[in-house]
């Protein structure tokens, strides 16, 4: 008998599932994920606001990234001045360091020697945004526990994590978070220079980098790019550069151009129903229900809406 | 002023270190990774085993398997018959799903029309290698908690956990961690279809699946394959398919033409100094030492030995 490879992973199909290897088979309807999401009420959704979505428009595609405001409101800010007023056009993907991040900016930007390109109306000096207070927070806590931080959950669809002794919280390093490069100063950081994660959580670079926001659409434009063999995963030669077509918010382009998604609201029962079901896996294909879920390992839902 | 984008990672350089950002800064010279490997003694290092070595050849390059015989020994038996009667040769990458993994194996594998490629000598069927008696495996367990399972470390270079209560053992789902696919049953696979997790660690996998080994080598010839359009990643035309040129076991193949690497002992104490360093970063990058480290964010070195 030979195995059959598609059987794991997200499985769309319905499943008839044993609760564990352990425990007698009780064949019992569980839901798959796609059944969850299909049966859940459309004001379990969100759209994306035009106002703080960046596209990044490369030659094979968008990238769409929903800024953070709530936590990097100084780094947002400037993030959208330079996208209207086209800092990135033409500049570069720069850096792909497997299992880590994908960063893109001004090629030039590490070399004193060469003229870098202007800020234009941008500010060239922002304050460091690791934290924020936790008070007011709309703080959707996981029950399961974390070995970064005291607590961990979401916040309007971003992975976050918060210290009630402190009253503060701050955005997590999981897949498809982006973040402002900065130097060695934790206030160098000017959001010209941006970086995603595509490896592993990066959870040590929590409140020592800001986070200003996430992917929601398109990680695998970058996720693919060829690795930099120079340190740090950098691009050595400028022929090794991924042109940059355009980056820009949402509101600047016309509606008719815009990516129109939904998100699953990480507040509504549809998602509280959609983690424990990804905490303890009861399809047949899982013997052994993992009782457990890493904050990086919750999937958040994104719709084409029906047009 | 404008950041540098290089400054955070895998900081090769020296580095003058502040303690935290919430203690005055101590200059103190604090070694960097790279300065704590060239000091490591030579017995710190072993080199592979060409008998437990898989090589898989891709027409971009060479991917290094290392196998884990402790864990799986009839999988790596089966798997070791069907590389040196070839069995690879030929056949395809057929799965590229971003964020989780990177299989390959007989393309026609889940299509009952289609004739597959015989098996040869190896077994058409095996046990499930989950777990194993913890009793006996040198593990070196780490002291950071872990969601998953109630101890993490390391066992001869691979990501294990432990459970002392039902004294098993198992190998987990971490960045680079090879398994062998199956079917609905937890016998199924037989080590024809194999995979590798290409991103978050899918530690829901543990003790689901036998995991057979880690790539040591050469996992960025995976990682930055097209995703597959299909369900799960799968690619969905003929075309997409990534041709595997060969794959062997390091044996069978003339010493001259082996990589020669030697990785880190997980059992030396330049490893457990490096485990430290990345638990809490000291260079003067980093504002606060996270006090923490996930088992899968431990780095697990690997050189070229000096010719």
């Amino acid at each position: 008998m030979r195995c059959k490879p598609l059987a794991f992973a997200l499985s769309l199909s319905l499943a008839i599932g044993t609760v564990s290897a352990a425990e007698p088979a009780k064949p019992a309807k569980v839901p798959s994920m796609q059944e969850i999401l299909d049966a859940s009420p459309a004001s379990d959704w969100r759209t994306l606001d035009p106002d703080r979505t960046l596209y990044l428009q490369l030659p094979t595609g968008r990238v769409v990234i929903e800024l953070a405001k709530a936590f990097a409101p100084n780094h947002v800010a400037n993030i959208s001045t330079l996208a209207t007023e086209k800092y990135w056009d033409g500049l570069s993907v720069i850096r792909s360091q497997d299992n880590y991040v994908v960063q893109w900016g001004d090629p030039t930007d590490d070399d004193k020697s060469q003229q870098k390109k202007p800020i234009g109306s941008a500010k060239p000096h922002l304050p460091a945004e690791f934290e924020r207070k936790a008070t007011g927070l709309p703080f959707v806590q996981l029950k399961d526990s974390d070995g970064w931080a005291p607590q961990v959950g979401f916040v309007d669809g971003f992975p976050a994590a918060r210290d009630p002794k402190t009253d503060t919280a701050w955005l997590t390093h999981c897949y498809g978070m982006v973040g402002a490069g900065r130097d060695v100063a934790a206030d160098s950081s000017d959001g010209t220079s941006l970086y995603v994660v595509t490896g592993q959580s990066p959870r040590m670079l929590d409140r020592n980098i800001t986070l200003v926001g996430r992917v929601v659409q398109g990680i695998e434009l970058l996720s693919v790019l060829p690795r930099g063999t120079g340190p740090l995963g950098f691009y050595e030669k400028p022929e090794q550069y991924v042109p940059i077509v355009s980056s820009r918010l949402a509101r600047d382009v016309p509606e008719k151009d815009r990516t129109q998604l939904q998100l699953l609201r990480t507040d509504s029962k549809t998602f509280a129903t959609i983690v424990e079901s990804r905490r303890n896996r009861r399809d047949d294909w899982y013997k052994r229900p993992a009782g457990h879920i890493d904050l990086c390992n919750v999937p958040l839902p994104v719709r084409t809406p029906k047009s």
